[in-house]
């Protein structure tokens, strides 16, 4: 089974119910705890030789990773981090991993909490013989009224990502990368979000979707998708054109706006700098103008776990 | 490192500061996001061969109890629970599994979710080569205005559990056990609490945990600590206790009282029972009356993590 026929299942059978406004299948879930707004809950588990290989990088990249994509889910809900949430499972056997493993892991995630001014209140810690594996919930606060979710993309509506696409993995972008509050924030309070993710599995697996939450479809344009500088210059244009749509790991937003509500996007303050990639349609399904002009069909490409 | 320095040494470099009110050290942690009562949040990850053997058990009551030992922190901080987040680990390799393993681990968190009326709002599903671990966090609210922390015990108080201890790993009731939800209610509007946790890593390892978060210590009453049918009987009265005060995997409530506030205790209504095993005391340290009438210091003998 997908991940994603998985999460349908799982869905359908834990209907949110009050005080859950927003509950599986966005970045984030939201809570109306007590009080006006909601609290925004997202989470997220890393695992070695999975997300990160720990015998090639620093535990620091680690943590911060671990960090990061949690605050990249907050970003894509408009919300902003209050406490994280951090657990455990390390193996009995650190003879494989640097000395001082958990000390610099926690500089990764101190980086974070430091530089987005949130807490770390609490976690579970564990060992086992099995390999390492850190998970983060991270608790927000949404920055406006309006929280923008998967499913609210309507035909007609402009597509956009943040920021070029593509090469991640390969270049440790997906370690080092900042999380989008700064385009989230601006966005929400100058334009009108119908629809808004982050693309963590690759702009052809997010945007589908996005586009099936919404009850839509996407006609991407490949002459406008943003091409990231970490895909190989000497590939082909198609194949180039395969890594933006495919790579993953990119931690940029996704998010659709009404046309006539598009033009303040382009007077966005630098270094914000959000790229049209396409139009919602009402036919279900993803296809894109080709290089050539053709129209063609595109795959949900991207990562998904089969569970 | 053990599991209680290593925490420690977090606890000082992450200091809690707002909307963080109760962070690292307790069971769980209180958050002012907004309005007028905080939401609490508690964590745990469960890793097969550690909290559960999967090769032995039906993958639900694995379920069950990653979503019960996350409950009986909730209880312990005198809140009820509103939403779940599940990250899952899943081996690859899943022949060593039951068929519908997923299903019935589900079937395991809908037990409680229904039970106990709370949404199973999020989480993140991943595949991997290693073994199956499951994080739940679990967000809630508090019951009333009082928040039962760790530090709050004062010397002179007595010293109370919720019931009888030890045996639960080799009788199921780990798997099985009902978080002290009723107990836990009843206690914060019929007394005065001064400190409350509940005991998962065993009563010696778990008191002395609260004892030195209050600045106190505690003389317990040997022949007064209720023993679990669970432990076998033809064992010796010493060997019955120290399974009572190191077992662990209770999820009994441990908590302290001020001496003229106890009398109500005597009249909770059935089921609940409350055992008053001791007192708190200035000195640092657990000592115990034997049941020769000595008085012995106790070692923390419960689990932790030496991570």
């Amino acid at each position: 089974m997908t991940e994603n026929d998985f999460i349908a299942g799982i869905s359908r059978r834990f209907p949110k119910q009050p005080p859950v406004l927003v509950g599986i299948g966005d970045d984030g879930a939201a809570v109306q705890v007590t009080g006006q707004r909601p609290v925004i809950v997202v989470t997220d588990m890393l695992l070695d030789g999975t997300h990160f290989h720990l015998s090639e990088i620093d535990p620091r990249l680690a943590g911060r990773k671990a960090m990061a994509v949690n605050l990249s889910d907050l970003a894509a809900m408009a919300a902003r981090p209050t406490a994280a949430f951090v657990s455990l499972a390390v193996p009995v056997n650190r003879s494989r991993l640097p000395a001082n493993f958990l000390d610099r892991l926690y500089d990764g995630f101190e980086e974070l909490t430091r530089q987005y001014n949130f807490s770390l209140a609490g976690g579970d810690t564990n060992s086992w013989e099995g390999s390492f594996a850190v998970n983060v919930c991270l608790l927000g606060v949404p920055v406006s009224d309006t929280i923008p979710l998967r499913s609210g993309a309507q035909p007609g509506d402009l597509l956009y990502v943040s920021g070029p696409l593509g090469g991640s993995l390969h270049h440790q972008r997906h370690l080092l990368f900042s999380p989008r509050f700064d385009a989230a924030e601006w966005l929400v309070s100058h334009t009108k979000l119908t629809a808004m993710m982050d693309i963590s599995d690759g702009l052809s697996m997010d945007l589908s979707r996005m586009m099936l939450a919404s009850g839509t479809g996407a006609l991407l344009e490949a002459a406008a998708i943003p091409i990231h500088e970490d895909v190989p210059g000497q590939l082909s244009p198609e194949a180039r054109l395969t890594a933006a749509l495919g790579d993953g790991e990119d931690f940029e937003l996704l998010f659709t706006v009404p046309e006539d509500r598009a033009t303040a996007l382009a007077e966005a303050p630098l270094p914000l700098r959000f790229h049209c990639v396409g139009r919602v349609v009402e036919e279900p399904g993803l296809r894109i103008r080709t290089l050539s002009g053709d129209i063609a069909t595109v795959a949900a490409s991207g990562w998904q776990h089969q569970v």
